[in-house]
């Protein structure tokens, strides 16, 4: 069996390794274009920030050995062509029409089975100056190295990156590690665009703490030089204004590598242009095969089609294909479109769907925005985790969560993931046996608590209202009591705008201060005093009594500090 | 509705908080004997190591308040009768008698609904000596105290804690932390028994580096006291030999506490000596629940009773019996003996079954023994995670999984209990959309490899064989060939005894170093080299090959450091 694998990046070694292992017989070639192979692209933003010291280390094993040419053959019995361009596939020969970047000499590879593993490439936005020396992707290893030598020299004070999504986002802590100050140019209204809007704006609150500038909903209209050399950016212009930018990162996100497909006349996802694949990780031509960020995936949730390049789902692809072209019957089921990204000391995450793309697709919703440590209250490492959770209101299926903070979101991210692709309904999520020791996790872990704050809303005990409504009701003058029941110590510290303060514990005895013909807004520091306070009002005879959701932990708009 | 509540630590207060939201004039009283209310048991061991500082903090809200008497009034309109026993239940006229234990004073408190949240005592065993002023259990606060006062006194070298259990365990790390001889005498085989054997070695090896003593299958025999004053112990006698004590730990386990309910003829379950429920957490009196450490759950995977008290469980049980006494219909499902402790920097955690107990229910196995990094193994804080994973062979339904380790374990154990709640089988879990990014974890999880390496052995591709047989042929002296294919300078800083040397990359062309007619049995640092060299010997023709399950890396004997 002759195989041939087009990318030596992630799915394509991952593909290769799988099928020696099951037919050790195999001639398999891998065919890469870039002289790197099997390298970790994910790794880049920390070999840019110096955490990963050596180049090398991205391009190792875990036990050490770099993954070149002789490590494929000598170990895996690969054979490897890099820097080697896969030019044309002649499905009816059944052969690859290769030629090396170095000699140019070309040459065809028969295969009974092909994969393509052709990766994506950085988009390049059409706008005057994206060539000029200083403006890098963050893509290969050699942006990396474009990106360090310019720090090296100590030019780079100022960073443009365009495009707040991960690759952005992560390469926005991997500057600002090395002092520059950076600002991120967002053409949408948010950065981190699988999150929805409050959750992102969380994030970006959070990030101009570290002295990061967030400009959103502004777009880039020129990279260009107003110094002496043409060569270099000095300025970005937006919009919203010029920035000085000694260093420009292109993040606007990536595109599937599809041209050698497309040639060959292989099916293209009409909404997505990533490679059509059946669940078998099998082209529109049975005899070859595509997997990792050339591929467009299902969403295990809609059925629909989407494109989330991962190395993740990658290497899962590539053992699939693998072992369906060895004759086994592997099923590829799809993605959640888990996404997770680390920020400073913040992590931010996804699972499942936004509230967004929920209501997009004619979901009717329960959400519940909760707060909560961690770990137990009391260890001292414990941080906050801010989440938000989305169920279907009719089924009470769990449909997403999305979370943020210092606190270990991970954890929770995954458990989610796991818990939609069961189908599990709230209920169901608020009875997992998760593991409980102070120092993991609180004795109602922060999942189990937003399954029981979204039934609680779902069962009419708690009626909430989204900051973004009440941060309206007070733009617009509207005549209602936000009421801050926390003690007048949390309420000196900091408090959200047009409050009134009525600790809960007075609150049985002071409701004659509360005018029984005005809606009520309760809030505390996460809301479950606000929960609470609404609770007692509500037994008291008030009628209009609202919850302010996720309370001023998850508050997206400014918070008033005397 | 009259509502009593006997106990104020967990289940208690959340059943009495529950109700009181979701009917704001039911009259509720918490009677609870200790002066304490809602102090949190679980943070004892921290509080004894000096983590936390303040005895308050154990007892105060994530918001800082003391929940003591007054906070449950005014905060939470609940009657507390702290400092109060419950003597006796009229079930005839639904009233219970309670004795004030300052006073003596007795009075009847009448019911509609009682809630028995009595929680557990601890074992105390029944030898010489476990009255004496320096013996402990790590229950209440008083005994956090106790330990603290003799240890701020200077007096505590040498400490002997009799049980490895989870608390025991905890409570070894408390005192190490002081600078204390730490012994553990366990009668058991092994420590952590909620552990296979081999994972809680490892746990033991590992606490033994920390300077630990472990005495398994060791049995204490008498507390003695061979010094001036008599009230004192100063050695422990053990079937193994005498140990200086200066502190006395006794963590054998806990008993529920069910005397109350016995009196009153409710039933109590045979097999767990805990007060049996419903799923609704109702007792075999229809108006009287109970919920917390006093009860036995269902385990979720084979449907038998069970006793496994925890704060978590507690807390739950508390919430389901609330909302069945206001007249919803909630259901307790049960648990996976999900259990997790943090022993210096090590996790060690199970859900579900363990291998032993499974084997013991009769299933047919396929286990895995996988370590592996806890995220991009070139992030430079990545850890190493020792994971245990057990399925169905012939369903493939994932029944448990254990880590232990520095790496991250919580997070994958909790995925793990979701997956096992939902009936996933090891395909499943393989193709879980696991969040990923390089602090966070690897491209493929920990347990979506630990999927894959099941898969491998269920599927004929990878012949395991555990540490405990290999070592029984090294100790037999039989004639195999122990085969280390990991780098000489590897090889040289520490291997397995018996073992020869042949780096992977040279196997192919070494083959005729090994005999054809000799076992070979394959290994290196986590088993993933040893795989594929097991893999290239079966594919030149030897037919005896097999791969030790776990590598070095989970070896639970003596290693070789030459």
């Amino acid at each position: 069996m002759k195989v041939v694998i087009v990318g030596g990046v992630a799915a394509g070694p991952k593909a290769a390794s799988r099928i020696i292992r099951m037919m050790p017989n195999a001639d398999i070639t891998i065919v890469e274009k870039d002289l790197f192979l099997s390298y970790a692209g994910c790794g880049l933003p920390y070999y840019v920030s110096g955490e990963i010291k050596e180049q090398r280390e991205l391009m190792e094993t875990s036990a050490g050995v770099v993954r070149d040419a002789t490590f494929f053959l000598h170990v895996k019995n690969l054979k490897v062509k890099n820097h080697t361009e896969a030019l044309e596939i002649d499905r009816k020969n059944k052969r690859v029409h290769v030629k090396s970047v170095a000699t140019g000499d070309k040459a065809w590879l028969h295969y009974d089975k092909l994969v393509l593993a052709t990766g994506a490439s950085p988009v390049i936005p059409p706008i005057p100056g994206v060539d000029k020396k200083n403006v890098f992707t963050l893509h290969g290893v050699h942006d990396a190295e474009g990106i360090k030598k310019v720090l090296a020299q100590h030019k780079a004070k100022d960073v443009v990156i365009i495009g707040g999504g991960l690759i952005g986002v992560e390469a926005t802590e991997a500057l600002a590690t090395h002092g520059c100050r950076v600002t991120i140019v967002e053409m949408l209204p948010q950065i981190l665009n699988m999150l929805d809007w409050e959750i992102a704006r969380l994030v970006e609150n959070y990030v101009e703490t570290n002295g990061v500038r967030v400009m959103t909903g502004t777009k880039a209209i020129a990279l260009e030089n107003r110094g002496e050399t043409d060569d270099i950016v000095t300025h970005v212009r937006t919009d919203k204004g010029d920035l000085p930018a000694d260093i420009v990162i292109l993040a606007i996100g990536v595109r599937p590598n599809v041209s050698l497909a497309q040639k060959a006349g292989l099916t293209i996802g009409e909404k997505t242009g990533a490679i059509q694949v059946d669940d078998h990780m099998r082209t529109s031509d049975p005899d070859i095969y595509a997997a990792g960020d050339c591929v467009e995936c299902i969403d295990r949730l809609t059925g629909q089609p989407c494109y989330v390049p991962l190395g993740s789902t990658a290497n899962k692809q590539g053992r699939v294909a693998a072992v369906n072209i060895c004759g086994g019957n592997e099923v590829f089921p799809g993605v959640l479109g888990s996404s997770i990204c680390k920020v400073f000391d913040y992590c931010a995450a996804r699972t499942g769907l936004t509230e967004r793309a929920a209501k997009d697709l004619g979901y009717e919703l329960i959400t519940a925005m909760v707060p909560g440590v961690d770990r137990a209250h009391y260890m001292p490492k414990s941080k906050i985790l801010l989440m938000k959770i989305v169920a279907d209101k009719n089924t009470g299926r769990l449909l997403g969560v999305q979370v943020t903070g210092p606190g270990e979101g991970a954890k929770r991210v995954d458990v989610a993931a796991t818990a939609i692709t069961a189908g599990m309904t709230l209920d169901q999520l608020a009875h997992l046996d998760l593991s409980y020791a102070p120092p993991y996790a609180s004795a109602m872990d922060n999942l189990i608590t937003a399954a029981n704050v979204a039934r609680n809303k779902r069962d009419g005990f708690m009626i909430g209202i989204p900051a973004e409504a009440v941060q309206r009701k007070i733009q617009n003058g509207e005549d209602f009591v936000f009421l801050d029941v926390r003690t007048p110590n949390e309420y000196e510290q900091v408090h959200l705008p047009k409050s009134t303060l009525i600790p809960l514990g007075a609150l049985r005895r002071r409701l004659s201060e509360i005018p029984r013909d005005k809606e009520v807004i309760t809030y505390c520091a996460i809301s479950l005093r606000g929960y609470e306070a609404s609770l007692i009002l509500r037994a008291a005879g008030f009628t209009d009594v609202k919850v302010l959701d996720g309370g001023i932990a998850m508050w997206p708009f400014d918070r008033e500090i005397p």
